[in-house]
């Protein structure tokens, strides 16, 4: 019966978005329990109404806008900072929120601490590929600067999360670069790269921009200021797609008509890239499965979010990633 | 009059292909001459038959799976290599080629040689944008490691290109990061804004990876590893999700009806994202207009991209970068 502690007040969306989701998960999966931090007028009647759902009854909230690290440390009565102390604590077993990501970060890293012998978290996504092929990518921009002994950890962590998410015994490890040749990268991928080579793990050598969405690698690693850039670039693209196709839909009954035709299959396309069916990233290397979704969620994504987070638990993805990076 | 130099034998496709490109254009461009390099069988019956085309026959040439630099070393021959001396030699004004990256770099940066003044030369693409926008977009993988001097030049030589190519008089530069915040990036990626806050340009602060297929600057300058990672992951967006269409129209006749209707609006779209309406990068900082065409080219993006050289020789490319270069 995992506890996952949802942060209703954190997201873009109305706390009435999130609670949906929430819903929506508890119906989803019956042995979920969850404890709603929250405003009182949001988080006690959705409580009264459903069973598995307790309430954490917050006054603050940490607004986007807010520089994250000031935030969390004055505003002591915020969701996600209550929701944090929850976990450590032990009322809650991991964290949902669609907060700030600087003050998720902030909050889940000095909140709930990190396992031990982790240097730094790291925000990781399942990207689709080709074929169904998944692949799971970090730091998406917890750290812009990373040591080539901070990237090993990455590796590392994203074995235990490959293996615990996906069921993958022992993953391929890749390394972003400019090029798939050994002799390619800057002179900090370089380093890197013989970090990597040197580790205990399965690793595959360079990996380019192109196989982010392909099927050549299960984990790619880099740091987060590379990593930040190259989901941006993905996300963008998308969008930039899906605005022309839109664009010519307009300006043509002929395509307007086929537009309708292929509506499912342009939603299912957006829907796989925008990442909803995980629900957000995981904050790997904190001592509780903690998913941070998109600030402009969705009731789907809360839903699917809290479900992820829900199965890390069952996974034991802390004690994988522990016992990772101990080797 | 300008004369462009095509180089025959490079890219992936036969050389047939290249040559269909090249008589597009002299159809198209009626001041245009080339010059083409390669071997006898190709270029010699293509210019007894276009009066505009002019020969420069070669005996080798460098695979794609070539050591660049020692190919360009050895192969003295080879058609990219002739080509370079060609129009350092003052027999043609510009290059185009959709050979192997590494070996038109050398080729160009070392036969031609380097504007006065230029550090190292970089790939620079146009990519499309909301509602028509344009963004110059460099380096795209010449430089893996940039100086923050460096860097302030791809601003200077993007400025003068977004100036030559798209007539922008004051464009709007920002730097690739992490987030659009001031204090945001790495270490590197901070140095670079000091470096780029103080230089003689119109400098618009942080631009994120959603920025470059968006309208909020005309030029975006980072460094040719991330600018790399960056370009590589947009294209597999694509690709993916035109891929991911193609599932969902082969599983459903309503979905295939649909994307009949859609089929210009999709190739409209994926045409536009490919970059095949420029040609190809550009090369900046050489001392003559030099266009990088992809190695899978088609005879339509090698007229493009050949088109594109000579208008860049009409706009005074090289002495609009040269004087850039000088503030």
């Amino acid at each position: 019966m995992p506890v996952i502690c949802v942060d209703v007040m954190g997201s873009d969306q109305s706390p009435e978005v999130v609670l949906e989701g929430v819903r929506m998960a508890l119906q989803k999966d019956q042995e979920l329990e969850v404890l709603l931090a929250g405003a009182d007028e949001f988080v006690t009647p959705f409580a009264k109404k459903h069973d598995r759902a307790k309430t954490l009854v917050t006054t603050e909230v940490i607004a986007m806008s807010e520089h994250p690290a000031n935030a969390v440390r004055q505003k002591k009565d915020a969701s996600i900072v209550r929701a944090a102390q929850a976990v450590k604590a032990g009322e809650a077993d991991g964290l949902f929120s669609a907060g700030s990501t600087g003050a998720v970060l902030t909050a889940a890293t000095f909140g709930i601490g990190r396992i031990k012998g982790v240097k730094r978290p790291a925000l990781t996504l399942i990207f689709p590929g080709l074929g169904g092929h998944r692949t799971v990518f970090l730091d998406t921009g917890a750290n812009a600067d990373v040591r080539p002994e901070v990237l090993v950890q990455f590796a590392q962590m994203g074995k235990a999360f490959a293996n615990a998410s996906l069921g993958i015994e022992n993953p391929t490890i890749g390394l972003l670069c400019n090029g798939s040749e050994e002799t390619k990268g800057s002179e900090l991928a370089l380093s890197y790269h013989a970090a990597l080579a040197e580790a205990a793990i399965n690793f595959g050598g360079n990996a380019e921009g192109t196989d982010i969405l392909g099927s050549r690698f299960d984990v790619i690693v880099t740091d987060g200021f590379t990593g930040n850039v190259a989901l941006k670039s993905i996300e963008s693209t998308g969008k930039f797609i899906m605005s022309s196709l839109k664009d010519a839909i307009n300006s043509s009954k002929k395509a307007a008509f086929g537009a309708l035709l292929l509506k499912d299959a342009l939603k299912a396309t957006a829907a796989e890239l925008s990442g909803d069916s995980v629900g957000g990233a995981f904050l790997l290397g904190v001592s509780a499965p903690v998913l941070k979704g998109h600030g402009a969620t969705s009731s789907s994504a809360v839903c699917a979010g809290t479900l992820s987070a829900a199965n890390a638990v069952r996974a034991n993805l802390v004690e994988k990633i522990s016992s990772s990076i101990q080797l």
